[in-house]
């Protein structure tokens, strides 16, 4: 059976999305009995809307900007199709309007990739928090900022300087007013207070302050302070309502946001029954985009899952490659660790690092691995502890480096 | 209407989680429709299953352990109620009976709960991620190896004395084994991998170790490196098939995991299409793991909803308090800090630290404010900004803490 998917723009997110479904159409059919394909392209200079809505069982809108993104959602609802969207300046501006049509039409409306990049946030406040008072959302929603501001505070380079580097290397758009003035945080901000308060709120009712005018000093300050500076929107319930604003904020080291580096995204969610939940992953970038984009439309196609799908068989794989970490209390005479650099090279293990410490009975060797077959370093140490000046048994810690280490 | 929901075991979480669901049971019918009632509790000493059973629209099993949880799992499933359970020594042994009976009886099961506490890890990886390749997952799924290496950390103490005090809080059974020998944790990766890979994965296949024979001096390595120690589960795709285990690992300052404190847990779900997300939380704790298996009943009693509920309208609040660093370039002369602390003090704000620094045509004050009313904190900067000695206008950023300060 086939599923057939409108797709309503092409640019940098909907090609990605468009490649994407194709290279995973063969799993998703096998997961869900439905093959998606594309039914239709809609650009500026091809396609024709009605002949897509026709041939549609769902739309996917990746226009961009609130006309005529907003007439062909409202059409498409209309025409009882489901829709999914990433634009947050349409559902800011005009949720309620997309919201009702959807509700009216009996329809599926997934918006997951307007707010926060992969970071699930829509799914998790509308069906893990379904049962959750939630009390505050405290989010870095925008990762062209987060990337200026850490770029600022690694480098301490001016505004201007971090604000060209990002644009060099995409992370920021040649206008950039958009993301650096907190305008697209606050109508994510908009969209992520309406789903945890169930009130609408419109993106000019959020007060904005961008990062244009911070400075290097700023960023300094903070550093001494032992404070991190991030953009950071918040949407509170207080006293006789709620309030949500964007705004560069200072960050103590303990905060969960702290330590979000980069064009990440992350969001932390505070209610009294969970304490709080935090998100992250990365903000932005057409193949995420597309992928929390593909995400919604599985959802839409078959309800989500509810149980884990009949069993494949993979091999269970025992001896693997890995980074480690060895502590040797040793003799402290010469030809110590050549000793040890030669059983280990022998066993075609590669030293990263290695820093000889203390003296006499407290001499010490700490070395780390290059990742190596654990069995192969393994037997190197078994080897290692044979050796007469060993003074106790060596100590060995797994080393896992960040999985997208710059 | 009402919908019955049985409640097997009444201990630590089950009394939470009967509290909770009475507690929030308005607000749910409110959303679904339905009133969810306690139709039965099930203790050691009181209480019949198969009444409770016969009265369910929905089963809630909380009792813990292998038998008779499974059994009482499999009958429910086989009178065609739904279950919600947290048990994972049932789902990482008998897994695939059990997934195999909801199958057949066509109801749903949800098991949230059972891994990661509040951290939505098993919605993320079967909802969010359906339609990505999840390449690998590293977790810390066991808060209270996660507490006591923490504490190792931050005061330097051994693992006696750290286990000591992990269950003088709380934080560790007064048996730990299942916790610091890695048990638990492999069992919550076993169920993780099993959802990830579509591979079924029975604990005794997880080799892990454990915690106990770490000491201080590995923690203070781990410092002078950079690096931080975790008990951390991996799985992960490998050539031919899969590796799940648990080991204490360092991890570098940039991962993901690295950061993660006290007896909270994380998850890094790492995937070509969308690099990575973390997902992080408390790890237990009876009301958490409570509001954990409340959301998996509503998402059992109602499919998860697709659209923003109608709006309320809760009032937007334009003036909120908050704390405020405050930086301001003055005249290096005597009598400066005085006039500043006194326009301060009219307007109520209290100064939380003050830094001054700098000589000369480089003096400066540093400022954090204790959290304040926006508009007479901008009051008292207005009135400030109008003072003879300032050399520039008064800087002022937002600041904000750590949601759960120590």
């Amino acid at each position: 059976m086939t599923f057939r998917v409108g797709l309503l723009g092409h640019g940098t997110v909907g090609s990605a999305f468009h490649e994407l479904l194709e290279e995973r159409a063969p799993s998703i059919e096998a997961a869900t009995g439905m093959r998606p394909e594309i039914s239709g392209v809609l650009t500026r200079s091809r396609g024709d809307f009605e002949e897509i809505l026709a041939g549609s069982d769902l739309i996917v809108e990746l226009i961009g900007g609130v006309e005529p993104a907003r007439e062909y959602m409202l059409r498409a609802l209309g025409a009882g199709k489901h829709v999914v969207t990433a634009n947050k300046a349409v559902l800011a501006r005009h949720g309620e309007e997309i919201y009702d049509a959807a509700r009216a039409a009996g329809v599926q409306l997934r918006f997951e990739a307007a707010v926060g990049g992969v970071v699930p946030v829509i799914r998790v406040i509308h069906e893990t928090l379904a049962a959750a008072h939630v009390e505050r959302v405290h989010g870095i929603v925008n990762g062209t900022t987060n990337f200026i501001l850490t770029e600022m505070e690694r480098t301490g380079a001016s505004y201007e300087e971090a604000l060209a580097d990002a644009q060099r290397l995409g992370y920021a758009e040649a206008d950039p007013t958009e993301d650096v003035t907190g305008k697209d945080a606050a109508a994510k901000m908009a969209i992520i207070a309406r789903l945890a308060f169930n009130t609408p709120i419109h993106v000019e009712q959020v007060p904005h302050e961008g990062i244009e005018r911070l400075t290097s000093d700023d960023i300094a300050y903070a550093k001494e302070l032992g404070l991190a500076l991030k953009l950071v929107g918040t949407a509170e319930r207080l006293d006789g309502g709620i309030s949500v604003r964007v705004h560069p904020v200072f960050l103590y080291a303990g905060h969960p946001l702290a330590s979000v580096a980069g064009s990440f995204n992350a969001v932390t969610i505070e209610s009294p029954a969970i304490t709080e939940i935090t998100l992250s992953g990365p903000g932005a970038g057409g193949s995420q985009t597309a992928s929390a984009v593909l995400g919604d439309v599985i959802s839409a196609m078959i309800p989500p899952p509810t149980l884990p799908a009949p069993p494949e068989e993979l091999e269970l794989v025992t001896d693997v490659v890995s980074a480690f970490y060895l502590h040797l209390q040793v003799a402290d005479r010469p030809g110590v660790l050549a000793q040890v650099a030669e059983v280990l090279g022998l066993q075609g293990v590669s030293v990263r690092s290695v820093v000889q410490r203390g003296l006499g009975e407290d001499a010490r060797l700490e070395m780390v691995m290059h990742p190596v077959l654990e069995s192969k370093f393994l037997a190197a140490v078994d080897l290692i502890g044979r050796l007469d000046f060993l003074r106790a048994a060596p100590r060995v810690i797994r080393v896992i480096e960040a999985p997208f280490a710059e």
